[in-house]
């Protein structure tokens, strides 16, 4: 197209990604959450384009980050496991992933690798999740700045059995959670999002001094258990805690936006809003909400991997629009690079397309989305329908001692809490007059037997070229743990155990 | 307040209520639909106010509809039957309410009556459902025009044991549905919305050339069951044909408020846009959304009764604003005689509350708000809190024969297929934060028992006052069916049988 992109800079117009953790589709005023606290991200809505049929690449915080950064699905850039079938990679005891070996490999070629390339500075605001040890760590993966921790805020820990989690400034830690970086979680109290915020502030004016385009990738994780927010928004919701955590995020949105526009680069910056899986729904009250979606992260209904995305780019992208495109995370890879004039790579299956016709022109390109959990594709969508091949919550075991991937929602053969394996009978839905998937079109119907062979047919393709990477989710080891990170001599430095790998278990 | 309301002529605003029927909260973009298919009313709402938390007095069309109109609960103006407990009133077999023969009772005294002694010019489009034998017709109760029937479209009759319904042009019949007015079942084609569309457009036109204020009560039904939609939206929807004529409606909704502003009256027009009970879940993908909420029509769940609700007044009500007034149906009738300077009867309860402050800056009342099914108060909502005094679905029976009023949700003691009765110890949910109703607040906790005995003050309150009006929906007779309404000799008058009451029986 000769559509003109007014205002970027040299054809490098920066990047900003807002990526929440465990955020639901439905938290989003916008999108139908009815306390409609988040003024600022409607008004960011207001501004820019919505994408109700946006997905993450996978259910779960590490794998779908590794997919967002690499373009790539999980099964092909290794953050999986083949200990067990089908499985999300959740370690017991909330030692996870402290305890894992693996991690982004060297062979991925991340995002901020390609846009460094070309004259970009990379920041890392908050959660990294593609590998905690020295090898994994952000600035070695492109990055040139980092303020954040490489794990989820678990904790507090006790320095013996396991240490806390540290949080980096750029190579070295600048202390720990609940130790210089606290979180009561008592009152929910903590700073972290404030922190977040201004370094976000700071990063932005501070590019724009230097005329250096930027990549920003903020992942706050305050909705992510456990919960927290700062003294300001404490009992500011309608929706306790969890609502007090979106309220501080959605504010936070919006000084982020207000700080493009004060410096001057809100008309040459692609901003990108999103959630890294669905709302936790086992969390009851403490999580967020799917809308009227079903069931929630950790499964491939769409509670799990349907997310509330907006992009905004003033000047560019129209106010008020909705696309319908289908779009995943990993699109933001091929989009971004797109943009800045680099060269997608060819060496390789990249599973992300390009977003800019949606965004210029509200275009809408077909393309299958695989849901996989695990090892396995469990799922996949073309245009409105969704076929499962595989459906399961969790264990009965799991269920029957209370913990519920679906709470208040059971549907006969679908929530199932063994691994169907419905390959050679997928169960189909019409996602667009049933987005709930409580409604299965039977194979008996003239319908089923003219859309499945052609979902199949996307199916056996995609088997087809399927090159699986190493798993990076196999092995465990306790000496792997965060015991003395880089710069701990400034705080402390602790005594981990010797060297110990074993085979990784995985409840989910 | 000295609020100074622009633009009203003689402080005699127009009013219109485009009132759908069995559309659910979750059927608007605006209020989550993921498919986004309600680009004019998204239009509306950011235009003017939406109410999230705006309710319906009853999640049956024929006591909500009596409720809208006398601003009082169907408890007290007598849309309840004494026959059965706590039923809803839907009689076998698609007769009701042909075969009912009660009606408003004269002693009501409805919305149009007290407007049309104000000056004002009063027209019904659409479904009246107040009782269709001749003394309960609209015109005999404060309407000097109507477009539309006496019941639900139901149908085709065989003209021997059940006659078709009857359409009427103000008083006399204009024809029948199935036979003059088409519905083609197959298809899902009728050109009835734009019929109504048409009605609403002449109206509007005709009273601001005769400078009289008007009161239009847009009752279109497209969305209940047969569903329909005119060739032009057959089709054209993501949601099958329930979709299309929730976009029809959307479209006739943009093109009543485009002709307000043509015609010059939109700043000193109030609308209110809203449905009659929650969405028809029963019916599957051939009924509507209720979003986030639990269950919907026939039941006292959020899904049964909260309604997607926008006012609308240009240069008085500010837009894309948000009220969290818990506010019901039964307000209209308060807030309109409050706007067109009129009293409120003070020889009777009225249950409505004036949204006058509400929409003009922005203020909450507190108030309670009561979920009947027929007879019995069957919830409470109090602030954020709701209190179940009873919980019922429908019955086993009903429920193994495939009738489910709440597919794919099951939620432990709440969702009964029995008649619970809690009333010694209610069930509890917080609504902020579980919309869903699916978190019990137990008993033991401190939160019950500081909150339960405020709610408890507001139900002897509430029960104390109460006088009952005489049941309406007890008696049911074949002869009042409509054989031979007033004009049938234009088309054809059928003989009925001879007078044969009897107590009608209510499964739900
Ligand atoms: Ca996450
Ligand atoms: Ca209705």
């Amino acid at each position: 197209t000769c559509f003109m992109i007014a205002g970027v800079v040299d054809g490098k117009p920066n990047f900003v990604i807002l990526l929440m953790d465990d955020m639901g589709w439905g938290d989003l005023g916008v999108f139908g959450e009815p306390n409609k606290e988040t003024p600022y991200l409607d008004k960011m809505a207001a501004e820019g384009m919505i994408f109700p049929d946006f997905y993450s690449a996978n259910p779960l915080c590490s794998p779908s980050r590794a997919a967002l950064l690499s373009g790539r699905l999980p099964i092909r850039n290794g953050f999986y496991t083949t200990n067990a079938h089908a499985r999300n990679g959740k370690a017991v005891l909330n030692l996870y992933p402290q305890i894992i070996t693996g991690g982004i490999p060297d062979s991925e070629i991340l995002l901020p690798e390609v846009l460094k390339k070309m004259g970009y500075r990379n920041k890392l605001i908050g959660k990294w999740h593609l590998g905690h040890r020295p090898q994994y760590h952000p600035l070695k993966h492109g990055f040139d700045e980092w303020f954040g921790a490489p794990n989820c805020h678990f904790g507090p820990y006790d320095d013996i059995d396991t240490p806390n989690i540290p949080v980096y400034k750029d190579a070295e830690m600048a202390g720990r959670y609940y130790e210089e970086f606290a979180i009561d979680k008592k009152t929910g109290e903590s700073n972290l999002t404030k922190m977040y915020l201004n370094e976000a502030q700071q990063f932005i004016k501070k590019q724009v001094g230097k005329k250096e385009p930027f990549f920003l990738y903020w992942a706050a994780d305050a909705t992510h258990d456990p919960l927290y927010a700062s003294s300001n928004f404490l009992g500011m919701s309608k929706r306790g805690l969890y609502g007090d955590a979106v309220k501080e995020l959605d504010y936070s949105v919006g000084q982020i936006l207000q700080s493009l526009k004060d410096n001057g680069v809100d008309k040459n910056t692609v901003v990108f809003f999103s959630s890294d899986n669905g709302a936790a729904t086992y969390a009851k009250t403490g999580g967020g909400s799917n809308g009227p979606f079903l069931c929630g992260k950790q499964t491939t209904f769409e509670g799990g991997m349907r997310e509330p995305t907006i992009a905004w780019w003033p000047g560019v992208v129209q106010p008020g629009k909705v696309s319908h495109q289908v779009g995943s995370l990993m699109d933001l890879y091929t989009t971004f690079i797109e943009l800045a004039g680099g060269n997608i790579p060819t060496d390789r299956e990249v599973d992300g397309i390009s977003l800019k016709d949606a965004l210029l022109n509200n275009t809408v390109t077909d393309r299958p989305l695989f849901y996989y959990r695990g090892n396995e594709l469990m799922a996949v969508r073309v245009g409105l329908y969704k076929a499962h091949l595989w459906t399961w919550t969790n264990s009965i075991k799991e269920f029957n001692a209370g913990i519920d991937f679906c709470p208040g929602e059971e549907i006969e053969g679908v929530t199932t809490h063994e691994q169907m394996n419905n390959t050679n009978q997928p169960l189909l839905f019409h996602i667009g007059r049933d987005p709930g998937e409580k409604y299965m079109i039977r194979p008996s119907l003239e319908e089923y037997k003219k859309v499945m062979p052609l979902i199949m047919e996307q199916v056996n393709q995609h088997k087809k070229n399927l090159v699986p990477g190493k798993p990076q989710l196999n092995m465990c080891d306790r000496s792997v743990m965060n015991w003395s990170p880089p710069g701990c001599e400034k705080f402390k430095c602790l005594q981990g155990p010797s060297p110990a790998p074993y085979k990784c278990s995985w409840p989910h």
